[in-house]
Parts: structure tokens; sequence; C-alpha cells
């Protein structure tokens, strides 16, 4: 490894921070929804970018952007990184922008460094991770890892009144090449940790081993609604307190289980919601998450057995439905080893980890072999316009990425 | 005490039935929201009735319906009863609407009987106990007690953009009588329990020696919006699972109290109360109530103590306003006791038993001697068209009544 080869910090920030004036907010977030005239611009300043680095630029039917920087050898498949452009309507400056960017550079650093790689090297744009103004979320990335059809995608309504076919074609990222036709070598995204654990122990890169399965529970509970100061407290049947003692045990159950459990009661809704009404109903979701799916299983039967325990005892009807399951996904074990190594050799230190969130990479991985890189983000922060990181730790994945995807691109 | 003489219990089921006509609603109840329309054909139903019993009709300056008995000695106080005619939205037909049919009742089985009595006897409707339509609730009933100034009532807007004042001019029950100005030995309020004591005890009448104190606390805990899928467990400062603990312990803090303690949280509302967002903010309304008021300071302190100590440990910021302090209420004790031997030598079986909800009687005390008493609903259902009592019960209510204001009346 030619570890002298390295990027340049203070280029990529300044790079991020011109990306970020677009569609910039008050509180120095930015508003991008996909396909907006906010998001034809930041593409379209990434495109110019991209060209003047001198990529090729092409877009499949889907709006995703390839930039690709030629290898000698065109009959390899290409070496790919990226993320996307796009925010939430108050998000930050680094959700997927910087995977992006990191990959343009990647780009950039090799050019000065006057280095040809033998396969090319391809720095993608994902279109729509966010599904803020048309769904469904990470539309470009399931495209291309053929779970959305093209057709359906184009037909899908945005909150403007149109259609994402109508957008692509007025906005120009409209191309013909059928998505998921492209051969890679393999996909690394980098993207910032979005969560506190690498700030809180001091490590500069998360190897990312897994992304999380997640589990959707809809949880409704009937009792009666009565007078707050006629009925006696023996004679409630509250669906308040019933579910609020399920979010008080099932909270516990997560905590008991291991560091990799997440359950989150994040929505709730009571009927009539009344200050002196005892509440009739509640209904909540329940959002459980781990790696491992047989925990999931083991969590989720006692999630239920708890539930229809404390019901019972309340005097409550329960319902529950599973609304999302989505199963955990592992990534590429060579990849997440040429990564681990490739962090510590260039002095970086790194802790293996989960990707609690969804990401492109996790349908890209459904196709091509793929892993991920995280950064530190300041006190966990995301889809928030006080997202933050370091330009040394912005650069710190910027270099590992250079060197995982030199290491195969030869 | 004359215990032949008694009511006629169809005669009073046929008139809660005809009054129920007025404002009917598909289910079996009434909507006649304070000086609509409907509780116009109401209030002149009940004029009507009352003349034809040969009352004399009259109205103060809140639009307060005094129907008087003459007595043989002017010069006495009346005796008075009565409650109110106006309903919820989904109403029931007996919520106030007995009360003031008992009393006509009363005054109908003392004509049958041909009995002068010695004072006169008022059956009182008074206006908006409800506020429904306009607020304050039980707006004729505190301009009685001084509480609510005429001027003040005339000028409230109500739903339908009009103004008490217009309405009450309008409607032809707008009196010149100051209210509050008219003596009155007694108030006798008969209403049905909404609550489901009486009937799981089965017993017949309540006397009701207290109405119960209210207090309502706003709480507020802040913590940190934070990614459902990337926060770990510990790291969580989640206001709705603090929320919840609180809630699960409050209500068992009541249970442990004592039979007359009463806790709720009724409303809710979470913050951003979205499914795979950590709620960063959540606010509730607790509505705690008992009839002593030292046993009132000492829940409201323990559970500032509780709701403190849980908000300290999950990291939370805390915030508890008491928005409402009604003190309890203890009605007349002479009047008390008549009741309670009235019902007795009746051979009604009877308990002493606190009002949970407020009632005009809680207003008329202030300036006159008051008391209570209730009759059984079925299973404690009431602003609700499935209120519901049986003839049988609303009959002894109006007989136990009967004996009550021929004690006072002599």
């Amino acid at each position: 490894m030619a570890s002298h080869l390295t990027v340049n910090r203070d280029r990529l920030w300044h790079t991020l921070m011109e990306m970020g004036q677009v569609g910039a907010l008050p509180n120095g977030g930015c508003s991008r929804p996909a396909l907006s005239e906010d998001d034809r611009k930041g593409r379209n300043l990434f495109i110019r970018w991209c060209r003047e680095a001198g990529c090729e630029v092409s877009f499949d039917a889907a709006g995703n952007i390839y930039a690709r920087r030629t290898g000698r050898n065109s009959s390899r498949p290409a070496v790919a990184t990226g993320s996307h452009l796009d925010t939430q309507p108050h998000g930050g400056k680094f959700d997927g922008i910087y995977g992006v960017l990191a990959g343009l550079e990647v780009v950039r650093a090799l050019n000065d460094a006057r280095i040809e790689t033998d396969a090319a090297l391809d720095v993608i744009c994902w279109t729509n991770e966010e599904g803020v103004r048309f769904g469904p979320p990470l539309a470009g990335s399931q495209s291309f890892a053929g779970k959305l059809d093209v057709t359906t995608l184009h037909q899908c309504p945005t909150t403007d009144g149109t259609t994402v076919g109508e957008d692509l074609r007025r906005t120009g990222f409209l191309g013909t090449e059928r998505p998921g036709s492209r051969a890679l070598d393999c996909f690394i995204e980098a993207h910032i940790e979005q969560g506190p654990i690498l700030e809180a122990q001091a490590k500069t890169i998360g190897v990312v081993t897994h992304i999380i399965g997640i589990r959707w529970f809809l949880v409704t509970l009937t009792g009666v609604d009565s007078h707050a100061g006629t009925t006696p407290m023996d004679r409630r049947r509250d669906a308040l307190v019933g579910a609020a003692e399920m979010i008080t045990t099932l909270n516990q159950m997560a905590r008991d289980e291991d560091s990799f459990a997440r359950l989150t009661v994040g929505k709730i809704e009571v009927s009539p919601n009344s200050g002196a009404t005892i509440p009739g109903k509640a209904t909540f979701v329940c959002d459980l998450r781990h790696p491992d799916t047989g925990v999931l299983d083991t969590l989720e039967s006692r999630m239920h057995a708890s539930m229809r325990y404390i019901a019972a005892r309340r005097g409550l009807a329960i319902e529950i439905t599973r609304s999302i399951n989505i199963p955990p996904l592992g990534f590429a074990p060579d990849l997440i080893t040429l990564i681990r190594n490739t962090a510590a050799q260039l002095g970086y230190s790194n802790i293996d980890m989960l990707s609690g969130a969804g990401h492109d990479a996790m349908n890209v991985a459904q196709v091509v072999p793929t892993a991920m890189l995280f950064v530190p983000c300041k006190d966990g922060l995301s889809h928030n316009e006080a997202e933050s990181a370091t330009p040394e730790d912005l650069a710190a994945g910027a270099h590992t990425l250079l060197h995982v995807l030199l290491a195969r691109s030869g």
C-alpha cells in the first residue's frame, strides 16, 4: 500500500461546504428533496465537478448518476462507490452527500497522483434515498437491485403534483441504461454514522459488518372510555396505562438483551385524548431492530407474550400487526476485512459496527459485493440541520476509501 | 313522614322520554347544547309542563329558570331543587334532565295529594351546565353563586357566532332578576351517578357527602429526538419512555392510596410522533382527584417527587405546571343526614358517596345549604348516547327527593 498517497482534507471540506450552499437553510442545514429544483442544482454541480475531474457522466432510467474514471482495462467491471445527494426537509450537509463527494475526492486524489487504475472507478449518486418528495425511499438503489420496476417508479406521484418520470425528463437525468445492467466489481459506501458510538468510543472509522434487521408492530389496545372523576381506579380499562406499562417493559427488554438490540415506540395516538376522560383506545408503533434473525424472532415472541399478559391483566383487548419486516443483512466478508485492514494500516482507530439505519448499500448488496464504512458525527445527530462532522474524520474516511478502492481496482 | 305519599313512576319515565325526543339522536341520546334551538324547545316544554302544574315561571339575567310552587308562607325562603336540561353533543337522556324533571314530578305528586307546603318549592333549570356551545360550563349556577358576572356572561361568544346575551334575548329566557338575589332555604340536586359504584354495590340511593377536589398538572418532558436505529438503548433520552414510566407509576400510586383517589392521564402528545424517531418531547395532562385537601397535597408532593426522580434517571428535563385547582367541597351536614335518613325510612338501600364530577350544586353550595343524591346508571356510562337508568331507580330518587323537600318546606 502506497500509504503516502492521500486525499486533500481541505478540498473535500470545501467541496462539502459548497454543496451545502445549494438548498441551504438558516441553521446550517440543507433542503434538497429528490428531483426538486435544488436537488437538480446540487446534482448538476456534482456533474460539473466530475467532468472537470475527467469523468464520463451517464444516467440510468432511474436517474442514478454514474461518474466514471476510466481504467486501463475496459473489460474489467468497475469498482464503485457513492451514496446520495438528496436530503430530508431539514437535513444536514453530510448524510449521503459525504459518500458521493468522498468518491469525487478519491478521483481527484488519483488525478493529483497521476495514478491510472486497471479497473474503472464509478462514483454513483443514487436517486431519492430519503423518500421525502416521493416514495419509495432508496428508489434508485432499489431499481438497481431489481426490487423496483422503472415503469412503476416513473409513475410515482411527487408532492408537487408531478410524476417521477416527468421530473426525470424535465431535469435531464433520464438515461436509457437499464438500472442494474452495469457490471460492478464491488460497491463501497462511505457515510456519517448517524449515531453516537464512534464519537463516544473515540474511534475514527466504523467498519460496518451488518445492516440491522427491522420489524415494525402496530399495537392497538381497546378498553373503555370513562369519566376521570366518577370511575374508581379498580374499575378502569385504561388503554393508555396499558400502553405505558408495555412501553416501559419493552424498553427494558431491549436494554436487557444485548448492546445490538434497539426497541423504540416513536408514535402513539390515544382516543379520545381528552384530559378528563380515561382513554378507551391507544395505538402505537413499535420499531424492533437487531442484526440477528434468531434474536429478532425471540424478542418478537417475548414482546408479544408480555404485551398480551399486560393487556389481559388490565382488561384490554389487544391487536398486534407486523407491518414491516426487513431481514438483517451481512456485508461481503472480504470487503469488511479489506476496510478493517486498510483503516488499521493507515493508522486510523476503528471498530466493527452495525448500521442501525437503512442505506442504498443494503439494496446494492443484493446484486454486487458491498460494504460500508462510517465516520463519526457530532452527538450522533442526523436528519437535523445541526448534523456535523470534522474535516479530519471526513478526510480519514475518504483516505481509507481511496486505498480500499485502489486495492480492488489494481 | 307520610311514607304512603309517593311519586308516579310511569309519569316520571314518560316525561323523561318525551324530553328525550327533543334534539333526539339516532342511538337513543340527545343533543341540546345550551341556548341552541333544541335547548330552547326543551326548556319551553319544561316551562309548559310547570305552568300546567300550576307553577309561576320566571327567569333571571343568566337565563336560569325558576318554576315556583307557592307555599302558605310567602315570607319563608323557598326550598329548591333542580339541575340542567342542556346536554353534551352526544349526550344521554338523564344527565341533568333527571334532576329537573324529578323536581317537576315532586310538584305533580304534591298536586295529586293536594298538599300545600308552608315554604314555596322552586324547581330550577340552570343555564349551560355542559359548556358545549359556549363557555364557561356551569355558567348559570356560577352566576347564581356570584362567581360569574352577568355582563361577562352575556358577552361570551357561542360556537354559532352569536353571544350569550343575544341568544337569551332571542329565546326569551332573559329575565331581570339578578342571579343569586333570590333567597333559598336549601338546594337539593338529584342526578344519575355517572359512575359504576351504585350499580356494582346494588344500592339505590347515593348520599353525596362531598364533591371531590380536582387538580390538573401539565407535565412536559424534554429529551433528544434521535434515530431509532442508530442510537443504542443506553444513550437515549426518550421522552415517551419517561412519560410511560410516570403514567404507570402514578396510576399505581392512586391505586395504593385509598378508594377515593382518582388519577388519570387522558391526554398525551409526543413529538415528532414518527415511528423511526425516538421522541424528544412528551406532554401530558394528569388529572388528580380526592375529597380531602390534605391527601391531595400529599399525593401532589409524592407525584412530583416521583416524576422528578424518573426524569432525572432518564436524562429528561421536566416541567410541571398546576393548571386547575378546585378544592373539595363538603355538602351541608344536616341535609346529608336528612337525605340518608329519608332514603332509609322509605326502604331504599343507600350508601354515602362522593361525586367525582362537578355539578351545579357545587356552585350553589357557596351561597345556599346544598346537597345531592344519586341514582344508579347502567355500566356507569354518561356523556354517551347509551346513558341509561331504570324507571324504578329514577322513581326511588324522586320519592326520596319528595320527602326531603317536604321535610324542609313543612
